[in-house]
């Protein structure tokens, strides 16, 4: 057999199933994985026959590749990829190509791009999304890093990659250092967000409108054939249809608590630091915590015995009318993110290509969506866009959404069912739209109580403003304080 | 003069503030600033004649001490602190108390209390609130670090600190290491979301009932009779009579873009660490996140041209209705924020008192208010009280306001009146209260699409489930992937 085109370290099922999409697009892979044993079932279970070797030693790994040598790293995103490096190392030289697959948190990428690049040696750090089967037959990858190990990577990549209707690859470099990963921490908060929205609009039609999961199921598959159409929409539908063994709907048999510790905090946390209202995704992170606290809330839904009244209105139009809220919210959640996406590129020096992102989460990711087209073209048209909601196409769309979406909030609120990404978003529509927010008291506050000064209307920006609101303050400005 | 009682570093308003009032409690104090003319102005100026000596180096501030010296920081957060800790050392000796006042980061005090202790000194982080007037009339305090320092500085916190009406001190011992400044951090965020509440009152007073400053000074000033008895509400209420030069409201001429880069910031960043649902602060951050865009909201008001429809309820119940939404969202901020500290106290090993926390906030701080007495009743009645909301008044309670609550929530979201923090706080409460929330289909997406598994309702938790719901996927169980 030929050297090895590239090596892949981690054989769980997404490293599993990247090394078959690989092979499967000519490429030659060597695998590695730390339990010496899952190298070997694979080698004679699904790689048997197929150009994979297996590796049992980092040095026999780094002897069967080209150079320079590719890397794939698909461990546990944390500590493991920092020892693995260090691992590998002493086996590499100076050109190689060290590549994370994993979930890493953008500043670890950054840190680590330095690292290897100091080294002599290429980092990448790429986002894959796509799930077990996005890496079997073609996930999103977003890929930063050190740039010049793109034109290596890059044929292998656009390669296994998802392609769109035209051929286009869900593939392109993204930016230097931490940008890749980033980018996906942002698309997975952003599937953070759009789960949540389908999440509420189920519980709309479960618990305020008792439609049964059959009914359910065909609700989501006409919307699947609107606007909506995409992944996760697509998904919803055929989980509400699938039965258990007794013949009943599985989802009804499922608990009713997710887990959160992940990529979705550090998209709220990305946007604590940057100073970015990212509302929709900070609901959803919090509603998944709220669902952990099931054992709570069963005792606490015990001493409250709260009932939802008889939903009175016309059921068919309400449905239509959550569809067009979860839409509106959507276009929300997407909005915030573009936003997080582009002030981060500030901070961190990074030149984003706006609508390259949207192609990359058109195909092949948990988020893909004929919407995202829409996106794209947006940020085709003007790169410069500071705000999706500011774009025609948005704008009217948000505008015909705009009655329903409130009737469903206000709904929601009214009968206590809880929506809060959908009403979330929408408080953030009405706030964005508003020239004068009531933050001017805000600030009368804040000077009152810790001389923070003021700006005011009716004087330039800049020049502060300090009031000695009770007379028997004194006129010393805040320089320690900050509430 | 004798030895002084403790010294000050940092003469900002704060730093001043508090000097007089120790001084004004019987304590001689020595104070010390890296600019030496402040520290000649204040004692020529506002310390003349006081028991109040100026220190113009450390060894002159070393010198002037009773032992254990105790000197207290009132330096800007962050490095500044350790640059000064760094300063003070060689000038201290075993025994003695370094004391920082200002409003650090709470994992940076954990920090300096372990470095500050290796050194064999011991050291206290302790929240100071109240802004200038409670700095100087009694601030509430928070202190928090090396146990064996309390007994030093207890006298003098005490003495100079908020008393309530019964002469309780609204002072007392937190906990070890970080827990004052983590208190005062939860504090700070509870300040946010009570002062967003007041906003959006306000706001949908001013832009959807159109009343008048003087008409919202008297609503402000009657609820102040309520059980919104407190600080924040007081100063509302003269703000809002408070006239400019021209005899207009002075509050209409303040620029609405507030500044965030603070400890709400860190509170949500601690719910999301924790894995604590704290949707009111986390939305009251991003509202001042939104404020400040406000060329954007100026530009984006033009484009969408939104109007608020004429309000044609009964504005004097709505007043009222506005009245009971914004206290039954504060029960819903103040139970989320406690339910942060029960997490992270168990986290970081802290030994919290619940009802003390409530009394310590009672008076002397921006927060303070009637209200808090009825938090200590419940966790002096029950220190293990998992949620405000289970406690019977607050149920009571909770449930008298909820049609008001629902009604205003509903009206925003129907007139467009962003009311983010109410409708979070209003959403979170029926979350809460609800036993099946829909994250059943949430875990059955995540299943779907990255073989995350399961628990199931008829089977005993810990125990976990993969289904291959599309028939083509593999068996295999995630191990790497975490959407």
């Amino acid at each position: 057999m030929k050297k090895s085109d590239i090596g892949l370290v981690g054989l769980a099922v997404m490293g599993e199933n990247l090394v078959m999409n690989m092979e499967s697009k000519g490429f030659t892979v060597t695998v590695y994985n730390r339990t010496a044993q899952k190298v070997t079932n694979f080698i004679n279970g699904r790689a048997a026959g197929k150009n994979i070797r297996g590796a049992y030693s980092f040095q026999e790994l780094a002897d069967s590749l080209e150079k320079p040598r590719k890397i794939m790293m698909m461990v546990k995103a944390g500590s493991a990829v920092d020892q693995l490096i260090d691992q590998l190392l002493p086996y590499l030289e100076e050109g190689d190509i060290l590549i994370d697959g994993g979930n890493s948190h953008f500043p670890d990428t950054i840190r680590r791009t330095q690292y290897v690049e100091s080294k002599g040696l290429l980092y990448v750090g790429t986002g894959v999304s796509g799930g077990e089967e996005g890496a079997l037959n073609g996930p999103s990858m977003m890929p930063g890093g050190s740039p010049a190990a793109w034109p290596y990577v890059k044929p292998i990549f656009q390669a296994i990659c998802a392609k769109v209707e035209d051929g286009a690859a869900c593939c392109d470099w993204v930016g230097e250092n931490g940008a890749g990963h980033f980018v996906k921490m942002v698309h997975n908060g952003i599937e953070y967000g759009d789960m949540q929205l389908i999440c509420e609009a189920y519980q709309l039609m479960r618990d305020l409108l008792k439609m049964s999961d059959d009914e359910m199921h065909e609700a989501f598959k006409k919307w699947n054939e609107t606007e909506l159409d995409s992944y996760l929409i697509e998904i919803t539908r055929d989980i509400l249809a699938y039965k258990d063994e007794d013949g009943s709907p599985l989802v009804e048999k499922i608990l009713d608590t997710a887990g959160q510790k992940g990529t979705g905090k550090w998209t709220g946390i990305a946007a604590l630091d940057e100073g970015v209202p990212l509302t929709l995704i900070g609901e959803a992170v919090f509603s998944r915590c709220l669902s952990a606290m099931k054992d709570e809330r069963v005792k606490a839904a015990e001493v409250f015995g709260r009932k939802i009244p008889e939903f009175t209105g016309d059921k068919e139009a309400f449905v239509e009318a959550i569809r067009q809220a979860l839409f509106a919210s959507k276009i929300i959640s997407y909005a915030q993110g573009y936003i997080l996406m582009r002030t981060a590129a500030k901070t961190y020096g990074w030149n984003l290509n706006y609508g390259g992102i949207a192609l990359m989460w058109r195909g092949g990711c948990i988020i893909r969506s004929a919407f995202l087209s829409k996106i794209k073209d947006a940020y085709d048209k003007n790169p410069e866009l500071s705000n999706l909601l500011l774009d025609p196409y948005f704008k009217e769309t948000i505008e015909k959404l705009l009655p329903a979406w409130r009737t469903v909030a206000a709904t929601a609120m009214q009968y206590g069912v809880p929506a809060p990404a959908m009403s979330a978003a929408l408080s953030y529509f009405d706030g964005y739209t508003t020239a004068c927010l009531p933050a001017n008291l805000l600030q009368a506050q804040r000077d009152y109580f810790g001389a923070h000064t003021y700006e005011r209307v009716d004087q330039p920006r800049g020049k502060f403003f300090h009031t000695n609101w009770t007379g028997h303050g004194g006129d010393t400005a805040a320089s320690t304080y900050n509430a």
